[in-house]
């Protein structure tokens, strides 16, 4: 279901270690600023472009840009761009672990 | 130090949860079979051709091509290709961890 506040998210691989994603933001979409506790999270961008917000800053992503969120710092992501922003997201451990 | 049998490797990120590297294997050059108790690895290719093994299988490297060696399962990277080979790799969890 579409959702402007939301984005789309399939997973790859997932065990107790590890879990890795591709999330499809749409032009406009965004995850909000949020933080995981105990949690590490590697962003990998395949395509579109967007703005990452990391703690205060913010960078820009476009395909090849790899960002790193450790576990309790808050994060963020918007697709600022005219195509979907595809990004590789990896978390560890899993959400189960 | 260039070694045949062992690629290049530089470290990203490093954490107890997550180890994001970057491996370089030259024409040639290999990472034989083996295997890691009770961590997962994720290989993200970004450029450049290989074969990966991965149990009794194999399947070409190319950019773009994502693998998933789950803890326990025995894999390797050769690159067959004329250029160098460079993959993301992602341990969970990190070999501190």
């Amino acid at each position: 279901m579409y959702s402007s506040e939301k984005m789309g998210k399939s997973t790859i691989f997932e065990s107790e270690r590890i879990l890795v994603g591709l999330n499809a933001f749409e032009p406009g979409q965004e995850h909000r600023l949020h933080a995981h506790g105990g949690m590490d999270k590697v962003y990998h961008v395949l395509s579109g472009r967007g703005r990452f917000l990391l703690g205060d800053r913010e960078v820009l992503m476009e395909a090849g840009t790899m960002l790193v969120a450790p576990a309790g710092v808050s994060h963020g992501i918007r697709n600022t761009g005219a195509e979907r922003l595809l990004v590789l997201a990896v978390l560890a451990p899993g959400p189960g672990g």
